[in-house]
């Protein structure tokens, strides 16, 4: 097989994905063990690349419209274990393995950690780190 | 309490979640049981309502700008046990029993039923139910 064969094979699943106008596409990471789900954050081609590249979960960050590597700042990185998309090929589940045990900003395993219930948003989940202790680096 | 002030209460949940500006914000059906991850859709103010007062899950079908009481077809209705929302107020789960365990209109238990391996989006999960018979009352 020749190499620019090679290449277009690795490139197409990039291609296959369903991507918004603004390039992007919403991705879903899982607890690999209890299959919970962590958070929720965009990708764009680039990321998704990087993140089957380098086998750890890249965002794209809207807000300051740069690549984000999860856990660049807070060490609490996701090692990719398997990565999945829908029927449709517009949103990516990737399975991680949450280093540290911490996904979310507030120092709780997951961003899900407020429940509804009678018509209240509770939270329902403990600070595991203290944020100022993650981020005091 | 007066009747206002409870209706007051009973809409602030909706008021809480951060809308994009379609009036819009990604959902998240997940398997109660087992956690897997069954779907992604869209939902819009009246479409949450709904969810929470009918205990079952209805989205804002984009493609049909209507409303989609999941199920209203397929009889494969999500029942919701759970409902959560994000650190960020913008991405909802629902927890749900998925009757008859099929989730995607693909008929399989799962719309993420395609996993990457080594480069390519391979089909992992089987056909429950033939489409044809789902859909052809």
């Amino acid at each position: 097989m020749s190499q620019s064969t090679e290449q277009d094979i690795a490139q197409d699943f990039l291609e296959q994905v369903r991507w918004t106008s603004d390039g992007l596409v919403p991705a879903i990471a899982q607890d690999t063990k209890t299959n919970d789900i962590l958070m929720f954050a965009w990708m764009n081609k680039q990321s998704l690349a990087l993140t089957v590249e380098e086998q750890r979960a890249v965002y794209w960050s809207r807000s300051r419209q740069k690549l984000w590597r999860k856990g660049e700042e807070s060490g609490h990185v996701q090692l990719i274990k398997e990565i999945r998309i829908d029927c449709d090929e517009d949103v990516i589940i990737l399975k991680v393995e949450q280093l540290g045990g911490i996904a979310c900003h507030t120092g709780r395993h997951s961003c899900f950690y407020r429940r509804l219930e009678n018509n209240v948003w509770q939270t329902v989940e403990k600070v595991i780190k203290d944020p100022s202790d993650i981020y005091s680096k």
